[in-house]
């Protein structure tokens, strides 16, 4: 399943480590604090846990949503940095 | 449908400004820059229009995500700021 992670992270440092995970986790970026890829709800709570143990959970916050590939395929991006392509190849650019 | 909307915008004003519209349209902030609420497509596409007339594209993106309402509540919450809360009644806290 498609998962898309967001994050609002205080801490520079703390932020990096999180895109850096992301990163390992094989989660393509689609925004400084957006990444998308395709894991497995088991998966993805093990990636909630690794996330959770590096905030500070009184001033972070992450969601983890889960979006089905066909409903993933219909979203819109608007404004083009060039790394939000190639991840994007389905999507609808206005 | 539910829409999430997740925006990296470098301009406080601008990005003042997207906010505002988002809760104009009656979406509810989850992250600093993260909005979710419910929208049909042709209203998503207004948005999209709306939100893409305020910004820079060249710097700037939006994604607006389609999500089943089974699989929104299937979202993983890690950290709790206040606002986040009631929201996500059915969101699975870690």
């Amino acid at each position: 399943m498609k998962v898309l992670v967001v994050y609002d992270i205080s801490d520079d440092g703390v932020r990096l480590k999180a895109s850096r995970i992301l990163e390992i986790w094989g989660l393509s970026r689609i925004q400084r604090s957006a990444f998308v890829g395709s894991l497995t709800r088991s998966r993805a709570v093990d990636l909630a846990r690794k996330l959770e143990s590096i905030i500070d959970v009184k001033t972070d916050v992450i969601h983890i949503v889960f979006i089905q590939p066909q409903d993933w395929s219909k979203t819109i991006a608007i404004g083009k940095p060039l790394w939000a392509r190639g991840v994007l190849d389905a999507v609808h650019i206005l």
